[in-house]
């Protein structure tokens, strides 16, 4: 049987994947009136007085939205809430999985901005986190912007921030292989779409030299009348001498590309025209900008992508399950900037120096020492820029 | 320790009762890529060509949502969403364990008509069915009516339509019991709330001969300017002519009493001023309307409660579980008033005609009987009546 008949199969033996259990037992009358009435009242009436304590009494602490509206479902674009459901249930046993978090698909019948910020609002008592998921961009940046102002838990939209992340995390490692430094160095982002801006904003605030982000349409620079808001935003705080070209202008010289774009939009001469000991990270899905192999053989240095076939797979896995597990565990009001540059530093610092290497430049994403650094990494840079509530 | 103190250290350690957790394991890279990218994809892909696939290859075949604003939660009132969530936590859990039905405890920040059902809504692609819970009368009205109108998925309001469920089932066995027929007696309900209204139409659905409604004013009739529309609808199916009085005028020479309403509203003299072989459901939580003992003395022949440690308890948990088990199992696109009925029907045949006496009218909430027998009561009423998909 072939790898889609399977995963249709295995889909179907199980009917979904999730499933809601109880923690206690329920066996006679006794379990059932301290469970629900009248056992359930008391618990009702403490969190009633102080509202804090639905976090002592209730599973909230624990508990992530997996939310998505289906507008921009894996590569598979604008597929709805239903055709969504399989990926947010996958998302969900990942988080249950990886960090014993207790996360739940919330598939969305709307896609207008206004209503799904409402809708989250609204569902906000029940859950400890919102994990926004496979929504396009612009809208979120504005639905990730406006929940993060009007509620009180921490929300993170893991196609932006989980994949600048584990980016950052292997851009690190792989410069210490290469012997380049951050500062010095000039990156070209191609792909200017959620994960492409969030990486973007993260390599600045990790200290990038230079960094020139392009769309199909070339390089983004401040003064193009035909971008919209969120691109304009990107250009200047980018490209600061205003250049103009392709993607082919932005690579000669560089020292990092990388791709969240589309298939092969990337050629050995162009690889050929970046410096010495170029990084490529290729991680359009399933066929990056460029094949690993070609890559290697126009000159590249290290190459990674999202496939799990190849070396160096850049993999949200590495991610959101420790940084919601460090953010839960202190009770942080938000993820902010400092806890994912944290979260990145400890993804990046699991492999030793005298491990890495061109082709482990990051860990396996069943290396089980992942999720307890980055949940204390994160939780601890919660408390020091005071968003901790434990 | 004693029983309040009991229940908050059990929610306590276990930090609320319901966990999410795979169906499937994930050991290694190749389980990571069929329940997750890649393998994923097939599944979204034949969802968005073909929707209804989205009950062969999701949990949403076996979803319910427990949905509440937190405003009539148990007899504590309007808490609020995250006071409501230990009622909503305990909900779903006796969902898993009576009829093996994944249910997630969903406690909205709004109690606006409006937001609650378009919220409601947007949540529908995930679930199968919704559980409406511990919403006020007369919102919970419009917000039941609205939902099962725009979507096509189960919507029931378990605090009218559960205990309506189980009040007839329960009168249905008295009747046998002392001898009489349904459409011969006259029945008085106080308390026309959500329950009582529920319970005042599901017994008019089965033909009971005369209904009075009381409100704490008295006995409602049609042309009283005091009453709001919902109240006045009871009163125009009921009161055809257009009695006027107190609780106890309207007891004088009843049947049947029916009480969801308030501790101690009716005393002895009441209960004397019946027809012979009187039966007193006083279900008022945790203190009756009155006590089965008083009650008892002044001669009802049968006396139930909604409490477990008197005989006949009036439980809901008898209903629930093998209503939405027999809606989803033949994917209805409603719970209508003739799958009720067969539900009422199924729970009072648990009982054969040889067990049935005074205090035990009503199967106990334990015996695994019920949720098999209502299911395909249920089942069959959903198909007969042309609302079964499956």
């Amino acid at each position: 049987m072939d790898f889609n008949a399977r995963a249709l199969e295995l889909h179907a033996n199980y009917r979904g994947k999730i499933e809601v259990v109880s923690k206690i037992g329920i066996k006679d009358r006794e379990d059932l009136s301290i469970v629900y009435t009248p056992g359930v009242a008391e618990p009702c009436r403490q969190i009633h007085a102080h509202r804090e304590e639905v976090y002592r009494y209730t599973a909230k602490s624990n508990l992530v939205a997996v939310v998505t509206d289906g507008s921009a479902v894996l590569g598979l674009g604008n597929i709805g809430p239903e055709a969504a459901m399989p990926v947010m249930e996958g998302k969900a046993i990942l988080f249950k999985e990886f960090a014993g978090i207790d996360a739940f698909p919330i598939c969305l019948a709307t896609q207008e901005v206004e209503e799904i910020v409402k809708t989250v609002k609204y569902l906000a008592p029940t859950f400890g986190g919102i994990n926004l998921e496979d929504i396009s961009a612009p809208r979120c940046f504005e639905i990730e912007k406006r929940l993060m102002e009007e509620i009180d838990i921490p929300v993170f939209h893991d196609d932006q921030h989980g994949t600048a992340v584990v980016t950052a995390a292997g851009l690190l490692n792989a410069l210490k292989v290469v012997g380049k430094k951050l500062d010095e160095i000039r990156v070209v982002v191609n792909g200017p779409g959620a994960a492409g801006t969030a990486i973007t904003k993260m390599l600045l605030s990790l200290g990038t030299g230079e960094i020139l982000v392009c769309d199909e349409k070339g390089i983004l620079w401040a003064g193009d009348e035909r971008l919209n808001q969120q691109k304009r935003e990107l250009a200047y705080l980018t490209n600061r001498e205003g250049l103009k070209g392709t993607l082919r202008d932005a690579l000669r010289g560089a020292d990092v590309f990388i791709g969240v774009s589309a298939p092969e939009v990337v050629d050995k001469e162009m690889i050929k025209s970046m410096q010495k000991d170029a990084i490529v990270f290729a991680m359009a899905n399933p066929i990056p900008e460029i094949m690993p192999h070609l890559a290697k053989e126009a000159g590249a240095r290290i190459v990674a992508t999202g496939r799990s076939d190849f070396p160096n797979q850049i993999n949200n896995v590495l991610a959101f399950p420790g940084i919601f597990r460090g953010a839960l565990d202190v009770r942080a009001r938000v993820i902010n900037e400092e806890m994912k540059i944290a979260a990145a530093y400890a993804i990046a610092g699991i492999i030793k120096e005298e491990e890495l290497h061109e082709e482990n430049i990051i860990p396996d994403a069943f290396d089980r020492r992942i999720v307890p650094a980055v949940a204390e990494a994160v939780g601890n840079a919660a408390i020091r820029t005071g968003v901790a509530r434990l």
